[in-house]
């Protein structure tokens, strides 16, 4: 009796491995049925275990696709009270007097290099943008990239990067000017002809917005594409003193005051639980 | 009968999640015996299959600390035969003609952006550099970016990003001027106070290596933190025509010839095979 039951925890090792590391892809249970030397209907009992332990976690769950095309994939998600107690801690970790920068600014580099925040945040994006509504995830150089890839390991989709200045190994680039909107500066934004597709719905992704300048800058140079915009992800959001060039954002926290002479701040959760559907997805999947 | 199987194969999956998302962790065997209500001799079974799931997947082990502050920790790796075929992969991927840019340059930026790729590379990092060797993973704007947090999620270490231009948003900053290599340019390069704790060992990753100047540039800035660079990780390496300014590096892919008259290029592997030694790594943990 104990080598078939080494050989069920083997495949649940190795297929809990397959669904993490490639989430929004379409395995197929005949392949893995010979792969195993398991019937399909073993397999499939697995995949039913892994599924309500991944619900249960709420880190997302695995959809059966029938048919012969079929096959079973994991849909990475986050549930709600994962997602208020990261925002939470997010919060106690920037509301810290030493982050105040002089102009208004609050220093969010440490948390844009941590892999722990990363991956939480990653997985917070996928609940709020499931794979399915877009192909590719756009962010503009430096501090968007960390957010950008955090969301491309959660979901498995490309990254593309604007670059601010033309660099000769983008190849050909599609280049546009912009305003910036806290300042009012007109800036250039390039991004690679070849790395977005005519058609493609894109995830934009950006570490702080003020004016929204940068995201209409984005969301401008797509139109370029003939690619559509499909949602915005800032990680955190001000106020800003004129007229906010983008609205159609989530953002998972707000900088609600910002006191450089008195060394204080105060931050609190952006409009992340306003839009939060994540647990209705579940249901139309 | 059936209940406690399905406990085993639930706490499998729970398991191998927690190592995969947390490489280089280390878990309680005991606080894991009580949130699974199970013998911690049942819990070493467990652990005891994952690890030898992941050796014969070649994914690294798990490795066991005994005594009072002991626990088990998941240490990622990369067996040989799968750098292999990453890396004659990518040859194949590289070697193809549409990627020649005017001067020398050869287009990457897909494969940058691609999150398939960036796992393996991030794995083969981790293989080549084990945790225990160093604290942070250093990179320069822009196009390493990808790469230093592949191997950061493989890995578990924080990022930080050195910028070509001093960002009010990144605090009080430590700036040098360096030669680039190739160009012989006087650049500048700067990097947030915060982020380098005094003595740190750091690794260093770029994607492309032509006259070391960039390298050099990052290791004499973290001289200025009291930092150590153990190593330095580049996707791909080029001959320069003059002296070379940085040699202790490791790269996945060598520039072999690129004529852009002729529209040919001849990529092959870089020396990382002649450095290869994660499998002797195996044994001294």
């Amino acid at each position: 009796m104990s080598v078939p039951k080494k050989r069920r925890s083997t495949r649940m090792i190795e297929l809990t491995r397959a669904f993490l590391e490639s989430p929004n892809t379409l395995f197929s249970l005949t392949e893995w049925a010979d792969t195993y030397g398991s019937a399909k209907s073993s397999l499939s009992e697995d995949v039913a275990m892994i599924k309500t332990t991944f619900e249960t976690q709420g880190i997302g769950t695995v959809v059966t696709f029938a048919g012969a095309q079929g096959g079973v994939m994991y849909v990475p998600s986050m549930a709600f009270s994962q997602a208020h107690s990261l925002v939470v801690s997010l919060i106690q970790k920037v509301e810290d007097p030493s982050r105040i920068l002089p102009g208004g600014y609050v220093y969010l580099t440490d948390l844009l290099g941590d892999p722990y925040v990363l991956r939480q945040i990653g997985r917070l994006v996928a609940a709020l943008f499931p794979a399915h509504t877009f192909d590719v995830i756009m962010t503009v150089e430096t501090k968007g990239i960390p957010l950008a890839y955090a969301a491309s390991y959660a979901l498995n989709r490309r990254v593309v990067i604007a670059r601010r200045d033309s660099q000769i190994t983008e190849g050909s680039l599609v280049t546009i000017n912009y305003v910036s909107g806290s300042n009012r500066h007109i800036q250039t934004m390039s991004l690679s002809r070849r790395m977005v597709p005519e058609g493609a719905r894109v995830l934009i992704i950006d570490d702080f917005l003020r004016g929204g300048g940068t995201l209409k800058g984005m969301s401008d140079l797509l139109k370029e594409f003939r690619a559509t915009p499909i949602g915005a992800f800032v990680l955190m959001e001000a106020e800003s003193e004129g007229v906010r060039l983008y609205d159609d954002h989530i953002s998972l926290l707000r900088l609600n005051m910002l006191d450089d002479t008195h060394q204080t701040l105060k931050v609190e959760a952006g409009n992340v639980f306003s839009r939060w559907k994540a647990e209705a997805d579940y249901d139309r999947l």
